[in-house]
Order: C-alpha cells, then structure tokens, then sequence
C-alpha cells in the first residue's frame, strides 16, 4: 500500500513521539519500536480518506490519524504480552515485550493510550472547535475502553464468553477491531465545524462493515498465509481454539462473506461520488482477490 | 479521614463506573474492585478541596475527582503486576491480578485510564466552557503519560536510571506521585470559566510541595508501619534496594524534611483565608504526628 501518504504518514507520527532522550530514554524508545515498527497504516488512512470525503484539511486529519494510530499499537502491546495472547512476533520483529521486557512494553501502551487523547487535545483552535473537540474525545474513549476495544479484548480472553456463534464472534470483533476503525472515519466528521448528521450516520454503516470485513480478511490470512508474508506466525487463533470467521464458516464461505461485506462498503460509499475515491481505494484493498492464494 | 465527603465520594465513583452485567461482567467487576476497594481518597478529596477554594461548584468537581482517582486505581493495578512490584496485596485485599487474573488486570486498567478521560469529556457545557475542558485534558494526559506518571513508574523500575541522589528520587516522584496530585489541585482551576494565573500559579506550588510531603510521609510509613496498618508488605521499596526518602536520609531528617514541606504548603495557602480550609485539613493530615510511633 504505498502511495504519496506513506511518508507522510510516518512523519506525523515521528512528530507526534516524544524524544528518545534521558532519563526517560526507555520508555521512549519502546514507544518508538511500537508504533514506528511499520504496518499498513490502515487506520490513519481510513482518517485522512473519511476527511478527504468530508472535505476537512489534511492539517486537522492528522490529529486523529495519529491518535488512531497510537491506541492501534497500544492495543498491539497488550494484547501481545504473555498474560495475553504471549506472541513473540510482531511485523516480523520481535515484540515489544521481547524487545523491552514486559514492565517496559505494559508501560510504553499506558503511556501510548495517554498521549493518543493528548494529540487528539492539542488541536489548534483554529482548526477545530472545543465543543467538537470534547465530542470526539469523548466518543473516543468509549470506542477504546471497556464496552469497545478493550471489551472487545476481554471477550477474546475470557473462557467463559469465548464466541461460539457468529452472532457472538461478530460482536466481539465489533469491539475489539471494529470500535478502531469506527474512531478512524468518524472522528474526522466529529471534528468538522458544521454538523452532518446523514454523512456521519451512511459514514458509520461503511465503517461497521469495513471493520467486519477486515476481520474475515485476517482470519483468512490467518489461516492461509505463510509466516513471512504474515509478520507474525499464523494460525494462532485457530490453534488455541478460538472461534474465527474460518473455523465458523469454512474457508470459501469465509470469502463470500468477505466479498458481500465489502460490497455493502461500495454500496454505502457510491452515492458521494468522486469524493470517496480514497474510501474506495482502501475498500477494494481489503478484496479476497488481494489474499495471496 | 471519614467526613462528609466520604460518602458522596463512592457514589460518584460508583456511578461513574460501568456495570457488570454479561458480557462484560468480568472487566467491569475487575474495574470495580480496583476502584471502590476502599482506600484515602486523597486525590478526589484534593479536587474538592480545590474547587472549594476557587468557587466552582461541587457537580463541577465530581468530574476531576473521579478522573484522577480513575488514573490512580489504573496505575495501581498495573504497579501491581507481577512484571512491575509483583504485590499479592493492596488495601489489604489481594491485589486486581491475584483476584482476577493478569490479562484481566491489565485490561482493566487499560480500561480505567479510558474511563478516565470520557468522564472529564462528559462535564456538560452548563458546567465548564468546552474550551476549558480542552484544556484541561491536555494538561490532564500529559501529567498521566509517559513524562508524568507514567514516566515516574518507568524510573522506579528501571535499573539503569535508579535514582540514588535526593535530587533524582524527587524527579521521579514529581512525575509518580506529584503529578496526579498537581492534576487534582489544577484540574478545578483549568475548568473556572474566568482563568486565575496567579491563583493557578500558587496552587500548583503548593500541589507540588504536598505530592512531595505525602512521598516522604509514605516512605517513612512504610519503614515504620506494620503490615496490618499498611495495607502492602511493609518495607518493600527498601527490601529491593531501592532508594527512599528514609534510606537516603534516615528516618529523623525524613521526618524534619517532612514538616517543612508541609510548612510550605501552609505558607503558600495562607493568603487564601478561608476558603483554603478544606486544603488545610487535608495538609494537615500528612503531618508526621499523624503516624503512628
């Protein structure tokens, strides 16, 4: 996925980290090796292509993509840490807890999720409204904690909610993948100064599907991909006996799925015309004809 | 410290607090446990104490005073953690992880430091100026991350920036202890409609002279305490070998540096009259009289 916004994309963030100096070189560090360690950049790029559609500046898109960003690599520490999902691999790099020891990569999240609302904050008042900025902070940090990615987490850990029925395993990706991708195309319509209550709502049925898509993407990579291609090694939820879109559907219903989630992505998106092209890029990026085979 | 306020403290915690009903019973009743698990109270009761001062109401401070005690429940959660200061105890209760778990722990405090910050994004604009709580979470997220609290909690574990000079050990604790105490001092402040600068400026004196005080008086409780009074094994920084208050100095000048700390806290609230009585009470229960012999 590499386009004119790539090296843009890892400017803002760079900007966003604090210094690498001491004494608060470690913590620092680690937070750099998170969330500067690559990855697709998907979730920023759906903010800067939600505030291409809705016709806000790249200027106060940043904000968001970079908040977006930051609690995405959060999330990736935790969830990686041995009393979690304990992945030595992350991108095809050791992960953070491998890398800094697990005080250091529990607190380099902590201190990620904090500096996510600080950026979020420090929108200038010229680009931004208080009023609105309040609101989106505060839709954020639903959509991150306990009833959003962090629940979302929970019901992926808990033995006794584990998802059995494509019901249950659809709403604890909604959560735990789908509150995050939500916060990326939504915040930018937060953050505009005129209200557009029908944009927001159409904008928000395309994020909910996308981030359902996503999932059945990744659970097909999951299964099908090899552990280069991947970053990290696969099979990994299907091994420890957690329900996926996969082991649920089976692998060429897992496609169709994917297919017919995507195609209610286009669907959603078409009546904005040209104004959706970036929305559309990133949809068609996410086809079953984009796994490799 | 039982007092009025005490009651209405729990129940904005509780209130605050989301219920734990399926499916996400577990994390909202680790997050419970963690918060309404007893404890001083002393960072809601400074916010209260500082509105009383500047004049807002209490509907106003309810919002700061469950924020950071929010913040302190999640750093205490994750301190805790077997990879941090591995304590089975707090409060006298087995500590979040021995009672549900790591991974649940973990997430729970994730979860807490979200909570925390869509509690302050939910004052109602009849309270505060939507610019105010900009603000105030701005300065809020940077006291909690990784140059303030977080920042603090990295020193105290890293064994390369151990400090061992008066001057490092209170650097780390401005950032461990002292900045979630100037939080809720300056958090009521930043939110008046009308700023006070001067105010503003006194207070944040006086918040950094007691977050010093209330380190110095738990170091030397924690030499001197038993283990029933203390709530935690006692002696536990000590017994690592990590530098205290009162291994640095010895337990008499700790408890001399003790009373002029808080004799600068006096001295900086004086010219408030009345209004400074709530902060007062509370500078006075630090006192080194208050521990017992």
């Amino acid at each position: 996925m590499s386009d004119p916004l790539t090296g843009h994309i890892e400017t803002v963030l760079e900007r966003h980290l604090p210094p690498p100096v001491p004494p608060l070189s470690v913590i620092h560090e680690a937070m750099r090796y998170a969330v500067l360690g690559g990855g697709k950049r998907f979730r920023p790029r759906l903010a800067y292509a939600s505030a291409h559609l809705i016709g806000i500046s790249r200027d106060l898109a940043d904000f968001p993509a970079v908040a977006v960003e930051f609690i995405h690599a959060f999330s990736l520490i935790h969830d990686d840490l041995p009393a979690m999902d304990n992945d030595d691999y992350r991108r095809g790099r050791p992960s953070c807890h491998r890398a800094f020891g697990e005080a250091i990569a529990i607190l380099a999240g902590d201190a990620l999720q904090a500096r996510a609302f600080a950026v979020l904050n420090a929108i200038p008042g010229t680009l931004a409204d208080p009023a609105a900025i309040v609101e989106a902070t505060r839709f954020f940090s639903e959509l991150c904690g306990s009833t959003g990615l962090i629940g979302g987490q929970t019901l992926d850990l808990d033995p006794l909610h584990q998802p059995r029925t494509l019901e249950e395993l659809t709403d604890m990706h909604e959560r735990k993948t789908g509150a995050l991708i939500r916060a990326a195309v939504l915040l930018p319509c937060l953050l505009t100064p005129h209200r557009m209550p029908d944009t927001q709502s159409r904008l928000d049925r395309m994020a909910q599907a996308l981030g359902l898509a996503f999932q059945i993407r990744d659970d097909i990579l999951d299964a099908t991909a090899d552990p280069e291609t991947l970053g990290r090694t696969p099979g990994g939820d299907a091994s420890r006996g957690r329900a996926t879109f996969v082991t649920l559907l089976g692998l060429d219903d897992a496609r169709r799925r994917l297919a017919a989630t995507l195609e209610e992505c286009r669907s959603t998106l078409a009546g904005f015309g040209e104004r959706a092209g970036m929305l559309e890029t990133l949809v068609g990026n996410l086809s079953a004809e984009s796994i490799p085979a």
